[in-house]
């Protein structure tokens, strides 16, 4: 990887670039996370800028915080038992994500639909086996992602005298459309809503239904470089005039009542 | 905007560039829509590559094949003019919404969810009164994004000998999440899906579920370009491995009988 050329970016730049940060080491519980990102940035050759977004895998912020479970430690409870045996699932595994959840959507064809704790829908209460060392651990979403990012985003801060916003990702299934797409859990440093409310189109008319959720956009644009299979956890936006401000990845959980895709 | 650097891409490259092109003139029904990419890309100094996925605000081909109704030409049903009147909605706009519906989810609030002819679920059918010129044009979703999909990759490769994917794309509301986030509605050149499973992990377990709706992903990051009120309609997403084969934008529209977040 170059480092990159410092053009200069104005906002609404005509060129946004994803840059993949390589060669991270496997991280584990107590790592200091924003070390990490340092090592892997200095690997990478890139030099984090003021401006850039820094886009997280979450899975990485969960074993550095031990958001783990080993599973021979866990009593299956007679509910996940019975689902598991059905469906052919590890009994263990389907007892973490009913503890994980807050709320049980659909259990259906051996996958569970569940609002977590933190009030994300996803499937399985994001309990995942995948990129986890050792064969019976599997991992949780990290406790607050928000928290998360903003310490990461000090941290970071701190350290390099630089603004970076932080973007904690996870990948969702949704309703109607086929596949999972990468999407922000935790946010700090940014807006993850640009409300283009009130502003004229190239018309001069005010548009009253643009508000879009480019946190969801950056995790997504995130995910073309991540992969799922490579260990790229750490991705950095570049170029993107992103909303300024504090906002959260609780800012995009919208509320039920206003939900009128149900 | 400068050329690319021609820096060599690799599958897996860990940099996407996505790059608007910019200057492009109000379309109207009938323009050389391929001509107006290649002028867009003239005028910004991008020579577009084997592998480059372009991707195309659906408003620009909407306009490109008149998919665009006069409002003082339409005489809204009873149930339009009654839904407008309660909500202060034009009942002409209204009705075009109802006569672009399949089938009707919700009507609250002003706002109708409805499936489209094409299978999209979507608020008000995508119909848009925004960056359309004349005070009484709205847009409609192109009829066939996927053959619009393919009609331009055609006549981009018979131009430039170039083998270029190419997303159509809109913007949808999703459950239970604030904002809109850019999908794709049309593919052309590609899978819009990237299937990980059985591929191991870095771990070497076999993952189960990792089907990405990359399509999707390609559309989000190119609105981070675009954005809402610039008038950019063609981004050029470069350095990104898509998965090859011959794919559509319907290959991302779920069975109603696989929905189990429903």
């Amino acid at each position: 990887m170059s480092e990159s050329k410092g053009e200069s970016t104005t906002p609404q730049s005509a060129e946004v670039r994803i840059i993949g940060l390589r060669e991270t080491p496997e991280v584990h519980p107590g790592d200091d996370i924003a070390q990490v990102v340092l090592d892997a940035a200095a690997a990478t050759g890139v030099t984090l800028a003021d401006g850039d977004v820094l886009v997280v895998t979450h899975k990485v912020i969960s074993k550095a915080e031990g958001a783990l479970v080993d599973l021979r430690e866990v009593e299956p409870s007679e509910l996940a038992r019975r689902f598991a045996e059905t469906w052919g699932k590890d009994p263990r595994y389907i007892e973490v994500v009913l503890r994980e959840s807050d709320r049980i959507l659909r259990m259906e064809r051996g996958l569970i639909i569940s609002r977590t704790r933190h009030g994300f829908i996803c499937a399985n209460a994001a309990v995942d086996a995948s990129n986890v060392s050792g064969g019976e651990i599997v991992s949780l979403l990290p406790r607050d992602p928000d928290a998360s990012a903003a310490a990461l985003r000090a941290e970071l801060g701190r350290r390099l005298g630089l603004d970076l916003a932080i973007v904690i990702t996870d990948s969702f299934g949704r309703p109607w459309r086929n596949g999972i797409t990468n999407v922000a859990i935790g946010v700090a440093g940014m807006q993850p809503i640009a409300d283009y409310r009130g502003q004229p189109d190239d018309f001069g008319r005010v548009m009253s239904a643009s508000i879009l959720a480019v946190a969801d956009e950056i995790a997504s644009a995130a995910e073309l470089v991540s992969g799922k299979v490579n260990r790229c956890p750490f991705i950095v936006v570049r170029g993107y005039d992103y909303p300024r401000g504090e906002g959260t990845g609780a800012d995009l959980i919208m509320p039920d009542q206003m939900n009128l895709f149900r």
